[in-house]
This record gives structure tokens, sequence and C-alpha cells, in this order.
């Protein structure tokens, strides 16, 4: 049996949204843009499930769009606000941990001339808000923070961000990727308020290739694919029904059951992190000072004395399956960006694995889990030793 | 019951296609980008669409990267092509028939600076082949021509655009929207030698929100989304796993029973016309000269004496859905770009409907489409007489 330990990369379809995308696909059928009954019903349907989704976001004051994920969603904000800058002096600011779909655009526009500057972050995972600080500028347009980070399960401090730029510099926009964070923690905008949130449907359960870019009414994004004029004219191209409502479901699901599956989650890493320290030893744990500050979806351990892909591997051949570093670049042998802007000494980049897992992980699962990474590591130590 | 006569604007999902959906979502649940076994056989299968897909399009030569949909793959090659544009005389043409998720990009590259020219095309809704012998220039970068108008339905000489282009210009690249064409007439690109070639999977009975850009190896497309570096690095963004397969089942679906098909479509056509004919009346035919140059499937008429929109309404009160133009931007008054440029009078462009089918389309069902068409018409032409 598989253990799936790798659900920051990508959780499984809940089983429900599943009915729903299918009998989306029966009864929304048409072009949301045809102008017949079939096609309003599918129109009035996304409606619904964009008004759901606002809801569940705390968003009144905010509109949403969907996109085809959060990478769409990202690139949507940051490019759109580079080709919308006036003057030459603007500039840019960035976390360091931003996910590659934040990242690669600042660096590109930054090629293209874009004054960008990367903030740092502490050896817990958390951006630095003296830095942040004395970065704002009255030149600075965008500044992109994210909600969660997706190698470490750290909840970034987007409150007292959010006040500290709005009073340094009022018409810096804020864009915050949320994907790791929807569904997962609360995620209230007006509590937040930024004024861009990106999510994404199958990070909780829902379809691949479906996100969405909540903006604030009074600060529309500049549309990064053109054509049919869908979604409010900001985001052209055939909208995507049963993905929307498939979307929806999942996030449904999962926010009637937060409370509930965040305790479980807690529990699950507290045994797991137990039975991590007694049966394989050596263990690092890198996060949060404290659990206000954590996901406990998220688990990043350094096993002192391995060397993590092939840790990764041979854990593989047993079918558990967990993640040497972010997901989207995984397939890279370079060390993750994340890491090294904390500070880790390379040993404790080169032993660090990423767990994670839902509520459905039973205690059989944690037990298989520890035991294979224990003789796994077992015999790698004794390998370097000789 | 319902009759869909909107094929043109997106197609109900092959049931065959869900089940492919529902299974990939079981067998290939984690991240293409996860380096773990269960990664491995979800980019194994990617892979493997990837190649069925090229092999449909006999596409030796060239390469496939999936796209959120058709309108993004054309978002691609016309935004890249002007970001890499190294002198100000470049210039780019369309035809003016194009759909808008090319129009509006070549719009949008115009008021940045770009030298665009749009081609006209004549009252058969074919490109001048003459006027495009006269725009090419040794400045022409792009040109974008579509294989097959959605509105119209008529076969674009595109072998011979493409020979006449090469020899005005080897260096001129060449777009072509393939998405009325794959999977409803022969797409072979080793005979039509286009350097891009754009499809979309809901109109062949496939998923939403997808599509695929196929580019000629050696010209490599720049890309719209950046972030993890997938699909070749040149479309970032988790892969859509369940929703590649699903479109690699509709293309093969669509590609098994292409010729049958066809032909079975003609006849409904026929019998189609000889109906309006019979029992509406003042049928005007827009349509090629020839049944080499039309798709079967998508059949454009203009109803004298009527005004399509309130028709429209009328069939979808009679729960018949046909569309009034192009359906991605039907929620506009506008007349349709296309049958401007094909210089239609104003009464012919006003009665004008699109009526696009499938080959389960029975005879039955055109009866009552015909019916209920003839008596809104006259209940029309009765009342603007008086």
């Amino acid at each position: 049996m598989e253990i799936y330990l790798d659900h920051a990369s990508t959780t499984p379809i809940h089983p429900l949204v599943m009915n729903s995308i299918n009998q989306s696909y029966k009864m929304y059928y048409a072009n949301p843009s045809s102008v017949h009954e079939a096609g309003y019903q599918a129109l009035n349907r996304i409606e619904e499930a964009r008004k759901n989704l606002l809801k569940l976001l705390d968003g009144s004051g905010y509109d949403l769009i969907f996109t085809s994920g959060a990478t769409e969603a990202n690139n949507t904000i940051i490019n759109g606000s580079y080709v919308q800058a006036a003057r030459k002096h603007d500039s840019w600011l960035c976390s360091a941990i931003e996910h590659p779909s934040v990242l690669k655009p600042y660096e590109l526009i930054k090629s293209k001339g874009a004054q960008v500057r990367f903030l740092s972050c502490d050896s817990s995972g958390l951006i630095r808000l003296d830095d942040l600080e004395g970065a704002i500028t009255p030149e600075t347009k965008l500044i992109s923070l994210m909600h969660v980070n997706n190698e470490t399960g750290v909840i970034q401090p987007i409150e007292h961000a959010v006040t500290m730029i709005r009073n340094l510099n009022p018409k810096t926009r804020i864009h915050v990727d949320g994907v790791q964070a929807f569904g997962k923690i609360d995620s209230s905008l007006k509590k937040m308020d930024p004024d861009y949130y990106s999510i994404s449907a199958h990070k909780i359960g829902g379809p691949r290739g479906m996100g969405a870019l909540i903006y604030r009414k009074s600060k529309k994004p500049m549309p990064l694919l053109w054509g049919g004029g869908q979604e409010k004219n900001l985001r052209s191209g055939t909208e995507n029904t049963p993905g929307i409502v498939g979307f929806e479901t999942a996030a449904i699901l999962r926010h009637q059951s937060l409370q509930q599956n965040t305790s479980l989650l807690w529990a699950v890493r507290h045994q797991m992190i137990r039975q991590l320290h007694d049966q394989v030893g050596g263990i690092k744990l890198i996060e949060a000072d404290t659990e206000a500050e954590q996901v406990p979806g998220i688990l990043l351990i350094s096993v002192d004395g391995t060397r993590s892909e092939v840790i990764l591997r041979m854990l593989s051949d047993d079918h558990i399956y967990v993640s040497a570093g972010s997901a989207c670049s995984s397939r890279k042998t370079a060390a993750s960006h994340v890491l090294k802007a904390m500070s880790l000494d390379e040993q404790t980049i080169q032993g660090a694995l990423r767990i994670s897992f839902d509520e459905t992980l039973t205690a059989r699962q944690i037990d298989r889990f520890t035991q294979k990474l224990a003789n796994h590591t077992h015999q790698m130590r004794k390998m370097i030793k000789r």
C-alpha cells in the first residue's frame, strides 16, 4: 500500500469533488458565453461559485477571477504591474522564500530592467519585518509575500507586514500568495487586507488546472490572457465550469472541517515527531518557534548523516512518497532556495525531507514510515562511517 | 428535450473521456514534478499523451506543450514574438477573421507600438492570397492565420499560404490557430508546415481548460507563464494530468471516427439545408464555394426578415440552442467582425445564425429545429410587415 506524504505538492482529489465535476459536465455543458438558456445556466453557476469562494475568504470589497492555477494568477499580477509601470524608478519587492511562480516573474522583469529587491528571512523561515521596513520606498510599486511557505509550512506575519507597508507607502500594492494557506488556516482577506491573493484548487483536494486571483475591487489587475473577454474582461478563455464548481466544492469541504482537521493534523504531527526522535534519531526539526506560526500538515526535518535525494528514492521503493524540497522544482538538483535563504548549514540542507500529509494519515502508516526511514537512515549512516 | 446546435462554442464531454479523467485522478494523482515513483508514473503518462497527440498531428519535427486552452497558446506565441522582437521596424500580420484570442493580443501589441496589419478576406470567408502576398516584407516577424474559421466553418488555404510566405520571407514565423480544425479535418503538420499550431480539447468532446501549443522544434516559443519550469521550461504550473489524458482520449476517439463522422455530418448538413429552404424560406447560405473548403458541422445562414438575437432567444425558449456569431464574443451586441470582414450587407449580418452540430444529430431533431425556426420566422416577418 502506498503512503502519500507529499500533500504540499498536490493532493488526491476528494471523491465529492469528483462527483461535482462529473455532474457539472452534464448539467452545465454549454459555453457560459453563449446567449441561450444553457449558456446562462452555466454562467449563473460560475457566479454562484465565485460568490461562495469570496465568502469563504471573507472578501467583501474584493472580486475574484478564475485562472488555470496559482502560477497564472501570480504571473498576471507581477507581469501586469510591470507593464503598467509608468516611471523608470519604480521598484518591486519580493521575499526570497517565495514560490518559483512568484520568483521567476520577478527575475524576468529584473532582466528587462526593473529594480527588484529580494527580502531576506530569518533562520526559522519568517520574513524579517525590519528588512521589509527598510526596503519600502515611495517608489515601491508592488510587493509579493507568501502566506504560508510551501517548504517549511511557516505562516508569515501578513497582517503586521501589510500594516507596516500601508504606513510607509499607501500606494504600494500588496500581493499575497495564499496557495498553501487557503483551506488550511484562516484566510480572511478582511483581516489581512492585501490587494491581491492567489489560491489553487489542487492543493485542497480540488481539480488540477484551476486557481483564482482575488483582487481589491478598486485595484483591478491587468489581464495576461487576451481574447473573448471572459471573467470580467480580465482573463480570456472559455470558462472551465466543471473545474470552477469542483474548486468550490473542495473549498467548502475544507472549510467545513477546518478546525477539526487542524486538531487532527497537530496530533499526527506530534506523534510523527515523537517516533522520528525515538526510532530514527539525529532529527533536526525545521519549523517555526510557535504553533501559531506553523501549519501542522507540513513537517520539514533534516536527518543527520543522510542525503535526502537518496532517502527519498529508498522510501519510494517502499511506496512511501515524501519530498526533498519544493515539488515544483524538485527535478532540479540545486539546493532549495528557501533553505538557503534561511541560512541553514550545508549538512542540514543535504538531509532535508519534507513530509506533508492530511488528516487521514493513520497511526499504522506513521509506524511504517518511521520504521522504514529508521532502517534506511541506519544503513546510510553505517555506509558513511566506513 | 434540448437540441444543442452550438458545438462550435463548446462540445459536451464524451463519456469515455469522462472515464479517462476519473481514472487518471486515481492512478496519476501525484505531482508529475515529484521525484518519487508516483510522480514518475504521472510524468510518464503525460509523455505518452504528448507523443500520441503529436502522432495524430503527423508532427515529426514538432514538439507540443500543454496549456490551459487555445487562448493561452495563442497569447503565448503572439506576446512572445513581440517581447523577443529586436528591431523597431519588425512587423506582424494577422487575418481579419481570426478568433479574438488571436486578434486581441495583436491589438495589444499594436497599442504598444508594434506594426500590425490585418489581412482582408473575400465574401466567401477565405483569406485573400493576393493581399497576403503584398503584405509579407523582409520585416515580417510573425503571421497568424486560422485553419478553420469558427463562425463560417470555412477552411483556409494554409498550405498555399505557407508556401507563399516561405518563398517571400523564409524567416517569417507562421502561426496557425487549429482549434476548429483539429479532430474535424486533416490536421497534418507535415502537409501544412506551420511553425506553431494551437488546439483545444473542449471543441472535440474533451475537458475544459485544456489546450496545446505545437511548435517546430527549432523554433521554441517564449514562455508566457513562468515558475516551476514544467513542460520543458516553456509553460510553468503543475501539470493537469487528468486533463491531458482526457484531451488525448478525446483526440484519439475523434480521429478514429473522423472519416465516418465527416460523411454523416455532410448528410446532416444537406438535409438541414433542404428543410430550411422548404420550411423557412428566404435562407441565405454563407459558406465556401466548394465542399473541400468547408467543414460540414458549422452551418452559417442568414434568415431574411429576422434579427438573429431575437430568433436565438425564441429558439432558446424551445430549448433549442444556436448562436448568433462567435460564442466567445456573443455577449457583446456588436456585429461579428468576421461577417463584417466578409463585406456582407447589414441585413444579412442581422439575420445571421450559426448552427453547429455533431454526427449524433437525429432527423427528428432537425425536424423540430426547422419547424420551430419556421414558426418564429413567419411570426417575425408578419410583425415587421405591419
